[in-house]
C-alpha cells in the first residue's frame, strides 16, 4: 500500500490544506511539511472528494471504443433484450475487452467503485460474468468491481437461468439481480419467490431492475415488501430504476416510500430523462439510501451515456430540477456517498481509505457542471489517473 | 465574401467529396481539383452539416467566464425573475461582455444563427438590448443574431414596459416576445391583446415564453389561437417551451396540436429534463415547424447548459427517448434546419449560403453523441472556428 503527501487540496470544498496517506489510508489532514521518503503531489487547490461510485451499470454491454453501432430497431424493451442476447458476440462486444474499456473510463473520471449487473442467460451461460471477473482481477488496485448476477433475459421465461444464477453466486458474484417480474417474466410470484429463495440460500443481497411504471410497478413493489419482511431481508434489498416512484400520485408514492424506508430498501437511480423517475430529494428526506449509476453506455440499447459519474450527476440533477448550489452538492453526494451507502462500503469517505478524486472547480457546485477532466484520481493511496487519463490504457 | 475549397467532407453524412465556395456561396459539390487563387482546407473526412441554430437563448444573462455565481435561492419563477432584474448589474453581468462570450461559444461549437430573447424592463430600459446589439455588430460575419424584445419581468404587472417594447421594435429588434400571460402577468387578455396590437403595428412576428403547464397553458394557447386567426398572423407566431403540450392527455394535446399546425405556429423546445415538454416527433408528424435552443446557460436562474447546440441536441434526444440513428439525426435536424424553419432563414442549408460546421463522427448519429470539438466552422465561406476555438477570442 502506498504513501503519498498531497499538498493544496480542499477536502469536500473546504479551505485548502494538505493530506498525508500512509499504507493506503489517510493518516493526517492539515498543513504538513515534507515527510521523509514520501512522494509529494501538488493538488493545485482542487477539491478533494471521495471516490465516485457507479452503483448501477452494465460493464459487459458497451460498444465503447468499437466502430459505431447503428441502431435501426424499434424501442421495445423485450426486443432490445433479445437482439442483444442473440447478436452481442457477433457484433464484437467481447465482455472482457469492453468491460475493461468501460471500467477504465470510470476510473479515469474519478470512480473508485462499481456495481455492475452482468447478463446471465442460457445462450452465454457464465461467459459474460467470467469476462467481467477477468477485468475485475486486472483492475485490482485501480477500481473495485462488485458483480450482480443478472437474469437480463428473464428468469421464468428462460429455463436454465435459475441454475446459472445459483452457479454464479457460488463462484464469486456478490449480489443477485432480477428484472421486471411482471413486464418481462409475466409471473411476478414465480420470479420473486425464486429470487428470494436463492438469495437466502447464498446469504446475498438482491438488486432488482424495476422498469415497471405506475400501478404495475407499485404492485411488484408490494410483492417485494411482503417477501423482504417474510425473509428478514431488511437492509438487503435494492430496487434499481423504480420508475413507479415517479408516478403522478403523491399519496400513493408516499405510502410506497414509507414502506421502502421501514424495510431499509435501497433505491438506485439513473435520472433517466425520458422515464418517470423517483425524486431523489423525497427519498433522501425519508431516510432512504439512494445511489446512482450510468447504466448502459453506448450499447445496443441506446447511444447515450459516458463512463463518468460527474456526467451522471448532471443528468440526475437536471432531471430532478436541481438548480441551487446545495442541490448540486446533493447530486454529487448521490454519485459518491450514496453509492457507498447502497453497497455498504466500509471505510469509505474522507478520513479513512485513500480512495478519492480531485475535482476542478471554484466550488463544489462549479465542479459538478464544469466538464473538466479530473486532475488526479487516487485509489488506495496510489495515483491511478491524471488529467482524465488512467494509468492503465484501454485495450 | 470568401472563396474556399474544402476537400474530403461528407455532406449530411453522405460519401466523401469536395466543396467549392465562391463569394460566400456554395458553388460546386463534387471531386474538385485545385482552383487558382482559392485557399484549400482539408476536411479530414468529417461530416458537413448546415450551421447549427440556437433559436431560443438569452445572450444577456449568462455568467459564463465569470466567477462562480452561488445560488442559494428558492426555485420559484417569479423570485428568479425579480432577483435577476435587481442584481444582474451588481453581480457583474455586463450585457455586452457576456453576450459576446455566449455568442462566441456558440460559434465555436458550430452555430451560424442565434435568436436571442433580451430582457426589457423599466429598471434597465433598453440597455440590455443595446449591449446585445453591440455584440451583434462586433460578430457580424461570425454569427448572425436576431433579437426578440422580451418583457421578462411581465408586461401588465410592469408599467412602462409596453412603451419600451414599442421603442425596441422601432430600433432594430426583429421579433416581439411575451411571457406567461396567466402565470406572470395574471391578466392573459391584457397581455395578449397588447402583444398582438404591437406586433401588428410593427409588422413583426411574436415568440412567447409559455411555461404554463397543463390546462392553464392550454387555456392560454386557445387565447393565442383566437388572436392569431383574428389578426391574420398565421405563420408569424411561435410558442417557446409550450410545456402544456407535454401534459398527460393524448387527445387534449392532439386537439391543441391540430390548431397549432393549422395556424402554422412554430414551437421552440429546450428539452427541459424536469419539465413536461412537447414530443418533438409528434409535432413534426403534424407538420409543425420545430426549433430548439440552449435557453439560459449558467445564469442566475440555474447552473446548467453549454453554449453548444450539439449538447442541446443530446438533452432533447434523451428527454424525448430517442435511441435509434434515425432519431439522433432528427435531434440534429431540430437544432439546425428546424431553427431555420422557425426563423424563416433564406438560403439556409447545404447548397446555398456557405454557413456550415464540420462534425467529427463515423456517422451522423455518432457525431451527435461524440462530444468532440467541431473541426471547422465556416460562416459565409470564411473559417470562423477551428477545433473548438473561434477566431474571435472571448473578452
Amino acid at each position: 500500500m502506498s504513501n503519498l503527501l498531497l499538498k493544496n487540496i480542499r477536502p469536500l470544498g473546504a479551505d485548502a490544506t494538505d493530506l498525508l496517506i500512509r499504507n493506503g489510508v489517510i493518516a493526517e489532514i492539515g498543513r504538513i511539511k515534507a515527510v521523509d521518503g514520501v512522494t509529494v503531489e501538488d493538488g493545485g487547490n482542487a477539491i478533494l472528494w471521495p471516490g465516485l461510485i457507479d452503483a448501477h451499470t452494465h460493464l459487459d454491454k458497451t460498444t465503447w471504443g468499437m466502430d459505431w453501432h447503428e441502431n435501426d430497431r424499434e424501442a421495445v424493451l423485450r426486443s432490445r433484450i433479445d437482439f442483444e442476447r442473440e447478436n452481442r458476440i457477433g457484433i464484437g462486444i467481447d465482455p472482457h475487452r469492453q468491460s475493461m474499456r468501460h471500467a477504465i473510463g470510470l476510473a479515469a473520471h474519478g470512480a473508485s467503485h462499481i456495481r455492475s449487473h452482468v447478463d446471465i442467460d442460457p445462450t452465454h451461460g457464465l461467459r459474460l460474468v467470467e469476462g467481467v471477473q477477468e477485468t475485475r482481477e486486472k483492475l485490482r488496485g485501480i477500481i473495485d468491481i462488485e458483480i450482480v448476477a443478472f437474469p437480463q433475459s428473464g428468469l421464468m421465461v428462460m429455463p436454465g437461468t435459475l441454475e446459472l444464477l445459483d452457479e454464479a453466486l457460488a463462484s464469486g458474484c456478490e449480489v443477485l439481480g432480477g428484472i421486471d417480474p411482471c413486464g418481462i417474466d409475466r409471473d411476478p410470484k414465480g420470479q420473486l419467490d425464486a429470487l428470494f429463495a436463492l438469495a437466502v440460500k447464498h446469504g446475498v443481497s438482491v438488486d432488482i431492475h424495476l422498469h415497471e411504471a405506475g400501478e404495475l410497478g407499485a404492485f411488484t413493489m408490494e410483492l417485494i415488501f411482503e417477501r423482504v419482511r417474510a425473509n428478514g431481508m431488511q437492509g438487503k434489498f435494492a430496487i434499481s430504476h423504480a420508475f413507479a416512484l415517479g408516478m403522478n400520485d403523491h399519496l400513493r408514492v408516499g405510502r410506497l416510500i414509507d414502506e421502502i424506508a421501514e424495510l431499509d430498501i435501497a433505491i438506485l437511480t439513473t435520472g433517466a430523462p425520458s422515464a418517470t423517475v423517483p425524486s431523489v430529494k423525497r427519498l433522501r428526506e425519508a431516510g432512504i439510501r439512494v445511489g446512482a449509476g450510468c447504466d448502459g453506455i453506448r450499447d445496443t440499447w441506446g447511444p447515450w451515456g459516458q463512463p463518468d459519474m460527474i456526467d451522471r450527476a448532471t443528468v440526475i440533477g437536471m432531471r430532478n430540477g436541481f438548480r441551487s448550489d446545495a442541490d448540486l452538492r446533493l447530486a454529487l453526494e448521490i454519485v459518491s456517498q450514496g453509492g457507498a451507502d447502497v453497497m455498504r462500503l466500509e471505510g469509505y469517505g474522507v478520513g479513512c481509505k485513500a480512495d478519492f478524486t480531485l475535482l476542478d472547480g471554484q466550488t463544489v457546485a462549479h465542479a459538478v457542471v464544469n466538464r473538466a477532466p479530473r486532475p488526479l484520481v487516487v485509489k488506495g493511496g496510489r495515483v491511478v489517473a491524471r488529467d482524465g487519463l488512467c494509468i492503465v490504457e484501454m485495450p
